[in-house]
C-alpha cells in the first residue's frame, strides 16, 4: 500500500478493500453510503458486496454518461439519501470513473450543505486525473461541468485492479490524461511513456504514482486554479468543445478521446504561436496517432467548435483562454487564438 | 460608514451605493450582475436603476417565496448568467432577503464552480442573519436548505434604508433573529430588547451592529457547525419544521414567524430538561408573544412536526438534535428530546 500526501487529505494506492478498512475504522460516520458505477459493480461484484456488507454501506447502482451527469440525476441521489436516511455526518463512497466521482462528489458537496465523500476511481482517466483536485460537476445545458463546486474528498483510494475490466476504448481515453501530464511537466515521464506500443502490457502500479504525483503537485500549489493548475487545461479548451457537441450525435466521444483531438489542435497552436518546433509537435501528433483512431469532424461541427470555446470556464470576459506547450514538458497558461488559428488547428488534425 | 471585519471579509454598515463604489473601485471583475426581488427593486428602483447605471450591472428581477428557492430557480438564474455571458471572474450582487441571498449566492457559488458574490440584504431578517457566515441553499422535496453549500461572499453591504419600506410583518419575522443572539449569547442586547415596544421607533443603525456581532463572533469561531456555531439553531428545529408544514398552506410562517414559535417550544423544552428556570420560560414567552400573534397549529400538523425533525441537518444518526438555553444568554448544544416532549412543548405555545 502506497501513500500520497496532500496538504488536506491523502491517497492510497493499493488494494482497495485493505484501504477501505483502515479508513473506517480511522474514522467514525454516523452511515456509510456507496453510488457505484452500474458496469465497474458488474464486474466487480463479489469484491463491492464483501465491501458493503463488512461496513453495512447502503449501495445506489447507477448507469452514467455524460448526458446523465446532470442536475436531474443529482436530484434522484438526493433523493435516495433523503430515504435512506443519510444525514451531513454519513459517508458517501463513490466508485466509479470521472462521472461518478464529479457527480457523486457534487451531490455529497452540497447534499445538507456537505457530507463527506471518498473517491474510488476505477477508470484510468478517473485515476490518474478526475479524482484529483477537488473539482466536482454535473454538465448543465450541453456545457461540460457547468455548475459544480471545489472540495477535497476525505480520501481517495486507487487500485489498480479495475484496470483490468476495462474496455480498451476506455484504458485508452484515460492515457490521454497520461500524456498530457508528462507534456506539461514532466519530460521524463514524456520519454517513459514513447517506448509504450500496447497500453494492456502496462505496468500501472509502477506508472500511475508517478502520473498521479504530477497532478498532485500541481492543485497543491494552485486549488483554486488561479495561475499553474491552469495548465492542466491543456488540450480541455478545444476537447471540451469537440465532447459538447459529439455528446449529441449517435457516437459520442470519450473525455480522452476528446482530449487527445484537442491536445494535437492546442499543440499546433503552440507551434503557431511560436512556443514549440515543427518536431515537437510533429512527435506529439505522432505519438498521440499511434493510439487513437481519427475522428471525422464537419465543417459545421468546426464551426460550432469556436462557438462553443466562447462558453468555456477558464474564460475572462470575452476572450477564449488556452493553456499552451512551451517545449515538451513546459507549458504557458493565458494564452489566446484567433478564430481563423482555432479552425485551421481542427484542420490540421484531419490532415495530420 | 462602519466596518465589521471577519477573517474573510468584511462587513460594510451604511450607504449601499457609497460601499458599492468603494468595493468595485478596488476590486476588478470581468462583469457585473445583479439578481434583485421584484419587490425590493419596486421600492427602491431608482437607487438600484443607478447603481446598475453607474457600474455597468446586468440586472434579473425574480419574485421569490420558499416555494420558488428551488434547484429549479438556479437552473434559470444559471441560464440567465450562461445568455449574458457572466464567467468565473463575474461578480453576482445579490439585492434581497434571506431567499435571495441563499439561493443567489448557491447559484454563484456553483456558476462553472464559483464566482464571486457579494450580499445585500434588504430584510431585517437577511440583515442581521441570514446573509452572515456564508450558510447557501435551496429546499428540496419540502425540507428547507436541504442542497447547499458553505461559502462566504466578497463582501456584505448593510443598508438600513431598506428596513424603512418593509412591512410590519417581515420586520417583525426579521425581529426573531435578534432575539434569538440576546438568548443565546448576549444578555445585555436582551434587557436592551425588552424596552422596546414598537419595532417602527427602533434606531436600527445603532442596534443592528450589535446583532450582526453576535453573529459574526460566532461563525468566526465555528464556520463550519462542529460545535460553536450550532446556538444559532436554538429555536430553528421546531421552527424549520413548522415553516415546511405551513409552506403548504395557504398561510405560509415567513421564517423568523416560525423560528419565534420554536424559540417559546425550545424554551420549553430547556425548562423541562432543567436549564431554564420556570421565570425564565415565562420572561421569553411573554416577550416573544408581544410581537407575534398566536398561529392554530392542529393535531395532525404536531404529529408531521415529529416527523420532520428527523430530517434535521443537525441530526447525526437517528438521534434529533436541539440546542437549549442554559439560562438567558447561554447555550447548550447536542441536546435531545422525546417525542412526547416534542409535542408538549408544541401545546405549551398554543396554551400560553
Amino acid at each position: 500500500m502506497k501513500k500520497i500526501k496532500t496538504p488536506d487529505y491523502q491517497i492510497f494506492l493499493g488494494d482497495a478493500a485493505e484501504a477501505l478498512d483502515k479508513w473506517l475504522k480511522k474514522n467514525q460516520y454516523a452511515s456509510h453510503f456507496a453510488l457505484i458505477d452500474e458496469q465497474a459493480y458488474r464486474l466487480h461484484k463479489k469484491r463491492i458486496d464483501d465491501w458493503c456488507k463488512k461496513h453495512k454501506i447502503k449501495a445506489l447502482q447507477i448507469s452514467v454518461n455524460e448526458k446523465l451527469k446532470s442536475i436531474r440525476t443529482c436530484e434522484k441521489i438526493w433523493t435516495w439519501l433523503m430515504a435512506e436516511g443519510a444525514d451531513r455526518h454519513s459517508l458517501l463512497l463513490n466508485i466509479g470513473g470521472g462521472i461518478i466521482g464529479d457527480m457523486g462528489g457534487f451531490a455529497a458537496a452540497t447534499y445538507k450543505r456537505g457530507m463527506a465523500f471518498i473517491q474510488m476511481p476505477t477508470t484510468l482517466l478517473a485515476q490518474v486525473d478526475a479524482s484529483i483536485g477537488g473539482k466536482l460537476a454535473v454538465n448543465f445545458k450541453s456545457i461540460k461541468n457547468n455548475v459544480g463546486v471545489f472540495r477535497n474528498p476525505e480520501t481517495i483510494i486507487i487500485d489498480t485492479a479495475f484496470l483490468k475490466t476495462l474496455s480498451d476504448r476506455e484504458l485508452t481515453s484515460g492515457f490521454a490524461e497520461v500524456i498530457k501530464h508528462a507534456l506539461i511537466v514532466d519530460k521524463k515521464l514524456w520519454k517513459k511513456l514513447n517506448k509504450i506500443e500496447n497500453l494492456r502490457a502496462v505496468n500501472w502500479d509502477k506508472l500511475l504514482p508517478q502520473a498521479v504525483a504530477v497532478k498532485n503537485e500541481i492543485v497543491k500549489i494552485d486549488p483554486y486554479e488561479k495561475k499553474e493548475r491552469k495548465s492542466l487545461n491543456f488540450g480541455h479548451t478545444i476537447g471540451h468543445a469537440l465532447e459538447s457537441i459529439f455528446m449529441k450525435t449517435k457516437n459520442p466521444l470519450l473525455h480522452g478521446e476528446a482530449i487527445a483531438v484537442g491536445m494535437i489542435c492546442e499543440a499546433f497552436l503552440s507551434h503557431e504561436s511560436g512556443f514549440i518546433s515543427k518536431n515537437e509537435l510533429t512527435a506529439i501528433t505522432a505519438f498521440i496517432s499511434r493510439f487513437y483512431t481519427k475522428r471525422k469532424i464537419t465543417t459545421s461541427q468546426i464551426k460550432k467548435v469556436s462557438q462553443l470555446v466562447k462558453h468555456d470556464k477558464k474564460n475572462k470576459g470575452k476572450k477564449v483562454n488556452y493553456t499552451f506547450l512551451r517545449g515538451i514538458g513546459d507549458f504557458k497558461i493565458n494564452q489566446s487564438a484567433t478564430t481563423p488559428s482555432l479552425e485551421g488547428s481542427i484542420y490540421y488534425y484531419l490532415n495530420c
